[in-house]
C-alpha cells in the first residue's frame, strides 16, 4: 500500500543511458520510495532538446534506453508511472503560464543555468535552455509533486521550482504544493573527478557487463600517494574507496582499515570493488536482458505511465486554469 | 468557395474592446479575406498574460468582449475559425520546440520587445514577455498559416516569426509554411498621437454609440494652426482629416479641397468625420445587439472554433513531432 503522504516526481534527460552516478544521485532512492509514495519518473526528452535540439534523432533510442535503465535498477512500473514528458502538452502550457511572472534576471542567476553557459563558452544562450528551470517547476506541479529526489546539480533548479510554485500561490490560489527536495549523493568519477559524468568519460555505465566493470575498475585512479604495495594508503581521498563505500556488501567494512595499514593491494581493492560493483548490477542484468526480450511491452509502460499522468496532468491544468480564472467554458 | 491558395492567421490579445486603430490594422481585411481564404482568427488570451498575469480576470471578460467584436464587425463564424489560444495547449507545445533555437539575444533586439521593455522603464524582463515572438511563430505555424495580416506595430514580430519557422524546416523537415505579412494601416489616435491605444486614451471603440463618438470627435484635435474657421488647414496632418479618408463616404471626398481652402469649419468638418464614423458603426451596433442577446450561441462560437482549430493544431504537432524524430511510437 502506497501512503497518500507524498507524491514523489523525478527523472532524467533522455541523452544516453544512465551510469552509476545517476545511480546514486536519485534512482536508488527511487527504487525504495516506490513501494511508499506515489510516484512518477519522468522521461525528460524536451529538456534534452535544450542540448539537442540539433541531432534529435538520439532522443527516440534514448528513451528506451533510460526506460530499460529505470526498469533493470528496480522501478517497478505497477508502482510508479514512468511518463514521457514530451508527449504531455500540458506541461509546456503549465511552463508558459508560469514564465508570466519569472524573470530573466532570476533565471539568469540560477546557477546551474550559468555553470552550463559558461562551459559552453558563453555563447548566446537559446532561450528554451534558459527557461529550463521553469521547465522542471512545470514537470513537478503537473504532478502536485511533494517530494523530489535529486542529485546535487539539480537543487538550485528544485530551489527555484519552489519559489515559482509559492509565487503562483500567492498570485493566483494556492493549488499547486511546494516541493520538498530529497538531495541524493554525487559519486565521484572513476579518474577522480568529483561527479561521474558521460561528457567527462568517467562513468560506469548500469548496463556494463562484469569484465567491463573489472576493466574500467582496474584503470581507476587511487591514491596518488601510494605508491608500493605496503604503503600507507588514504582511503577518503581515493576514487574506489567511495565505490567501497557505496556499494559494499557487510563483509567489506575493514577495506578503509586494511588500506590505512597498507595491508592490502590497490589491485586486490579494485578486484574487491568491481565484485562490489557487479553484485548490485548483476539482477539488473537479468531484468534487463528479460525486458529487452520484449520491448514491445517496454513501449506499452511508457504508453501506460504516459497515459496515466496525462490524466493527472489535465486534472492539474483544470484547477490551474480555475485558479487563475481562465476556465472560462466550466459549468 | 474559399480558396485552398492561402491560410491566414491574425487575430488580438484580448486585453479589452476593440477600436477603430484594430480595424484599421487588420480586423478590416479579415472581414473581407474570410470569404476568399481558409482563415483563423485567435484570441490571444495567453499573450495577454505577458502584461496582465497579476489581475487574469479580466480575460474572462475580454476573450468575449472581443469576441463580440469580430462578430459585430462582420467575421463569420461560419467562414472564420474563432479559437482561444490557452484552449489549446499544443500551441504551448510547439512554441517550447522553437525555443530550443532561438537565442536570447535575437528576442532582446526584437524592435516590438525592445520598444515595450523600454515603456516599462527598464525593469527586469519577464521570461514569457521576453518569449513573445516564440509563442507568436506557433500561433501562426500551429495553423500552417501562409499569409498573416497585422498592424504596423506587429511587423517584427512576425518577421522573427519567419525566420523561426525557416529554421525550423532547415534543421528538421520542411513542414511548416513560411508566412508572408499582409500590412495594415495605422490609425491616428483622437489626440493626434500617431497610434490610436487604449492606453493612451485617444481611442474610438468599435462598441461606441452614435453619441459617444460625435461627443469624442467634437474633442478631437485638428490641425493647430487654424485659429479661425476661414484659415485654410492643413488637412494631412490634421487626425480628423485621417478619419474622413478612412471612414468617409463617396459623396465627402472633398473635404480635403474645402479645408485646404478654408471653406469648411472644423465644428462642420468634425460632424461629417462623425458621421462616417457612424456609417461603418452602425451595422455594427445592430449585429453587436443580436449577439449580444444570445451570449450562449457566442461561447458556442468559440468552443466549437477551438474544438475545430484544436484538429489543426493536432495535425501540426503529429508532423512536427515526425519532422523532429519524436513521433516515438507512431506505427
Ligand atoms: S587500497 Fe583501495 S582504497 Fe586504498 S588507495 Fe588502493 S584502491 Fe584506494
Ligand atoms: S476642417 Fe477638418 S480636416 Fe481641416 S483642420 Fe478642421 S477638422 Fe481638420
Amino acid at each position: 500500500m502506497q501512503s497518500v503522504t507524498d507524491i514523489i516526481l523525478t527523472g532524467d534527460r533522455t541523452t544516453g543511458k544512465l551510469h552509476l552516478g545517476h545511480y546514486i544521485g536519485s534512482l536508488r532512492s527511487r527504487t525504495e520510495l516506490q513501494h511508499e509514495y506515489r510516484t512518477f519518473i519522468i522521461l525528460a526528452d524536451v529538456q534534452a532538446l535544450t542540448t539537442h535540439f540539433d541531432h534529435p534523432d538520439v532522443l527516440a533510442t534514448s528513451v528506451r534506453q533510460v526506460a530499460l535503465d529505470y526498469l533493470a535498477a528496480g522501478i517497478d512500473p505497477n508502482q510508479a508511472t514512468l511518463f514521457i514528458q514530451s508527449m504531455i502538452p500540458e506541461i509546456a502550457e503549465l511552463a508558459q503560464y508560469f514564465s508570466m511572472f519569472v524573470t530573466v534576471n532570476s533565471l539568469r542567476h540560477n546557477p546551474t543555468v550559468k555553470n552550463e553557459a559558461q562551459q559552453r563558452g558563453g555563447q548566446d544562450m537559446y532561450y528554451g535552455f534558459l527557461g529550463y528551470p521553469v521547465s522542471q517547476a512545470a514537470d513537478i506541479a503537473i504532478c502536485k509533486a511533494t517530494l523530489v529526489p535529486a542529485g546535487d546539480d539539480q537543487i538550485p533548479h528544485i530551489e527555484q521550482a519552489r519559489k515559482i510554485v509559492r509565487r503562483f500561490n500567492e498570485l493566483y490560489r494556492p493549488v499547486l504544493p511546494e516541493p520538498r527536495i530529497l538531495q541524493g549523493g554525487r559519486l565521484t568519477g572513476l579518474d577522480g573527478n568529483s561527479k561521474m559524468s558521460k561528457s567527462l568519460d568517467n562513468a560506469l555505465y548500469l548496463d556494463s557487463s562484469a569484465e567491463e566493470v573489472s576493466t574500467k575498475l582496474v584503470r581507476a585512479k587511487t591514491d596518488p600517494a601510494r605508491i608500493r604495495k605496503h604503503d600507507p594508503g588514504h582511503p577518503d581521498i581515493c576514487p574506489v574507496y567511495e565505490y567501497h563505500r557505496y556499494f559494499r556488501q557487510d563483509d567489506m567494512s575493514d577495506i578503509h582499515e586494511q588500506c590505512s595499514k597498507g595491508a592490502i593491494g590497490c589491485t586486490d581493492c579494485k578486484r574487491l570493488a568491481a565484485h562490489a560493483v557487479n553484485m548490485l548490477l548483476e539482477p539488473m542484468r537479468e531484468r534487463r536482458h528479460a525486458f529487452a526480450a520484449r520491448m514491445g511491452d517496454v513501449d506499452e509502460i511508457l504508453i501506460e505511465g504516459t497515459r496515466k499522468a496525462r490524466t493527472t496532468a489535465r486534472e492539474t491544468m483544470s484547477e490551474v486554469r480555475d485558479a487563475m480564472g481562465i476556465g472560462y467554458f466550466r459549468r
